[in-house]
């Protein structure tokens, strides 16, 4: 007679599609997956059946899509599966990613009066239109010295809640007036799945001002930012729930359309990156956690709290119960990658990369600053654009192609500094995410930085560390015992080398020093060409 | 009984081929031409026959193709034109251009014992190696208050005479000490065809540190440089002829050669642009003339002499008789649009243009600084390097095309405004060369310097002033009369667009503090990078 399996599901909802991973709960052998891209993808030019385009930085998604993809993924992954053998599911998603919705969930956008809308929409994490919002949110939590500043390094994004909030306040009162809550698109699903509406706490925490010592942003603060959000508080989700704790339970009707087992007990969500933490197997102090995909996120975990400007936010619990949570973040990595060889220079990946991993450090005399959709972390700047300095008249795309990457690299280096210069030190960065299979990308990073680095086992480590959540509010048990026995050891380490990582500290005085004068000290300049950019396409 | 024809013939050099055209001195009629480009083209990887990479920077030429080029276009013009109507002959040639020499004019890389010695060779304008002896050059010549600093505008170029030949002098010793004569390449070829050396007092004034004031640099002043420069000014031919007076006359053995008549007389050599001013008919204060191709070279006339910063050079009758005549440059400009379309996105340039000319300014949100080839005018510095800023994850291929093009517009405009501050204001831009074809670059050029531009009636206006140089020994009258009757008014006027002038003052802003930031302030930066490009390549 067999053993009983015992298996977690982690949804985990990235860009462009989500994936369905099953996890056995005694040994993390990876029983079953699926992925399904999002009908409608990222949308940036115009709401489908739609011609009216869309302003600059819009970046938007249909909530039908995040339903429609689970419920594909999950019929597949029972192909393989018993439902019955799912114990326990958990819900990763990107972030901040909002939606307005009714009293009951339904999305605004579904209604005829708003579908054309598109702040009723999905918000998605890089929609970067809030930005004037984010400038005064900034302005006046700094005059009123709001206690909240401390945990963002005094900076919140364009990318936040609050901006994207008040973005909808601003351009669509009428949107704003009729959503019962503005809702994390992870809660959202968690609430599709139980029918019960939560708010987890990572989410919350370093995307929605939210902390444990002090709460939500106070009225006052609210009523002086602008007069119209003084009922913003009630559009909020205040019931906080974490990561690893129950949200509900499976109902019947979302058991039919999926054919999971109604009353399978569902975890709080998480944020996707923050995921991958617990599916890196990584629970102490030392390690700089990295997703790295279209953007890369990088966790540090501290048992002391360190406050210092240098840092997205820090959140206690919010990555690894036990720990300070630090998040940092580099709003583009692959998506410049991607945008250089495919949309730019429409080439073949492969070939540009042996050629660019044929050139030596410093060979190209390029030095790029990697801020194509902004800066979310020491700068925390959606404004900021990006540059490439050292062109002449012999350079090649591959020269350009590899100066994108060594960009990021640097990017990563000034958040790591950052850090150990605040009593963080770091000893190594773990990674995991699509780049890791370039292995020229890897070594960059580990030249750089001065790290080894190392490659997470799991090619699906935050669907992964969304299964481990899962895991934990089926089995009850301490955290650490199941990410050790669901994860498994590194499987690559790339050591620096010291030839290269002497010549990439010169490269990295110039990088650092172009980084202030166009983050820092003009940073006006790069807003002036966004602005006008704007205004240009405006009036068109 | 037919009139005889009185035609000139110029020969005209530029960077990739040499052109010989024919104009009847009576009314401008251009009744011949023909081009051939050098065999050995522009050498910047490795000698020919030889796989010893070259050292970045060096841009070199082989001396015959600039012989058999000339032999070839004028037997070539011989089959439409009777050698016995030529009436005088003029050269223009690129500069600063120069080689080495025996005492009989025999260049010393047809030496076996120097023929894989680069520093033998012809070093072409845009040869930028010699930047070290270009920043000592400009070190000791302020420590002395050098008087001829001021016709510089205090900085004198890598690509001039001085620092080539001490270039020379320290990597190959042996090459320097065995030159009777470092010489203009055009002065060479002007010997070449007369059997007579001469030295043209365009080149020696604008790249050769001569000016009729103060004659040639004192010894004292080469000799604190370096005591083995002590016998430099025995290496330069210093008996000066001003372009338009007699270099020599054509002998038998070049006369057997080319099927020209023996005795037929040369002016003395002049630079290919300055050639130009007369080519396009300007002979008066106002007009900006710019020769756009490959690179731009901007010269303006001036009654009175002004002193200031922000032109490369100043001489007197230097241009046109009667004025003080001012040159700027930018280094690259046509090699800028050539390099993107074609060596870097490896596209069709009509296609990526057409996508530009669609695009309004300030559409793109980008700002490029013109240096891929170094900057030439009021930074006078072959360090820097190009940069674009502004990139977002959206930007296209075309619009990158266009920023380069709006870069160099830029540049010109810094150089017209320095004018215009200085007392010599601007009413014009009168333009020739290869980019006067694309009316999407000539209306940028308009529409940024809020001037008009108009196009000259000759296609081929450089060569068209040689002409007029050759003209004007056979001919011995005054050169207004002989431009008047040898040019055509302009053939057309693009009139800069108010709105797209306005909005380009506002990028302007933008391109102005990034060339300050990068030029001025944080120069170093691009050196930097110059400097560990060149170590990295070396070490290879």
């Amino acid at each position: 007679m067999s053993v009983k399996k015992r298996y977690a599901l982690g949804l985990d909802y990235g860009t462009e599609s989500v994936r369905a991973l099953v996890v056995d709960c005694d040994n993390g052998f990876e029983a079953a997956q699926a992925v399904v891209p999002y009908a409608h993808g990222v949308i940036t030019r115009s709401l489908p059946g739609n011609d009216k385009p869309l302003p600059p930085d819009f970046a938007l998604q249909h909530p039908q899509d995040y339903l429609d993809g689970a419920l594909t993924a999950i019929r597949a992954i029972l192909e393989k599966v018993t439902a019955a053998d799912i114990v326990g599911i958990g819900v990763d998603f990107t972030a901040c990613t909002i939606l307005p919705v009714r009293e009951d969930g339904t999305p605004l956008m579904q209604a005829a009066k708003f579908h054309n809308n598109p702040h009723a929409w999905v918000k998605l994490w890089k929609h970067h239109a809030a930005q004037p919002e984010a400038d005064r949110v900034n302005e006046v939590a700094h005059r009123r010295q709001e206690p909240f500043l401390k945990y963002y390094s005094g900076l919140i994004s364009s990318e936040w809640m609050l901006p994207k909030a008040w973005e909808i306040a601003n351009h669509a009162p009428e949107v704003y007036a009729e959503a019962a809550y503005l809702i994390d698109a992870g809660d959202w699903i968690v609430q599709q799945l139980t029918g019960k509406f939560t708010r987890n706490s990572c989410t919350a925490g370093y995307k929605g001002l939210w902390n444990a010592e002090l709460g939500f942003p106070r009225l006052e603060f609210l009523t002086a930012l602008d007069p119209k959000l003084s009922g913003l508080r009630d559009k909020w989700l205040q019931n906080i729930v974490a990561p690893g704790e129950l949200a509900g339970h499976v109902t019947p009707k979302f058991a039919v359309l999926s054919g999971l087992l109604e009353g399978t007990p569902v975890s709080a969500a998480t944020i996707d990156a923050h995921s991958g933490v617990a599916g890196m197997g990584v629970y102490r102090e030392g390690p700089v956690s990295l997703i790295m995909g279209t953007s890369t996120c990088h966790m540090v975990l501290s048992r002391k709290l360190h406050l210092f400007d240098g840092y997205a936010g820090v959140v206690k619990d919010g990555i690894i119960p036990g720990f300070h949570g630090y998040e940092s973040g580099q709003s583009a990595v692959g998506d410049i990658f991607g945008w250089f060889a495919k949309g730019f220079m429409n080439t073949d990946f492969d070939q540009l990369s042996n050629k660019a991993a044929a050139l030596k450090p410093g060979q190209s005399g390029l030095i790029a600053l990697d801020w194509l959709n902004g800066n979310r972390s020491l700068l925390m700047n959606a404004n900021l654009t990006g540059m490439i300095l050292g062109l002449t008249l012999d350079s090649k795309p591959e020269e350009v192609y590899r100066a994108w990457i060594e960009g990021t690299a640097f990017g990563t280096r000034m958040i790591v500094d950052a850090h150990t210069a605040n009593g963080i030190p770091a000893t190594e960065l773990v990674i995991c995410g699509g780049l890791v299979r370039d292995p020229m990308i890897m070594q960059i990073y580990a030249d750089i930085t001065g790290l080894p680095v190392k490659i997470a086992a799991s090619g699906q480590a935050v669907a992964l560390g969304a299964a481990i959540f899962g895991a934990l509010v089926a089995l009850g048990e301490n955290i650490e015992d199941v990410i050790t026995r669901m994860t498994k050891p590194h499987v690559k380490t790339y050591s620096p080398d010291e030839d290269a990582h002497r010549t990439y500290d010169r490269l990295y005085e110039v990088y650092h020093r172009a980084h202030d004068l166009f983050g820092v000290e003009n940073k006006h300049l790069m807003r002036n060409l966004k602005d006008l950019r704007k205004e240009t396409l405006h009036v068109q």
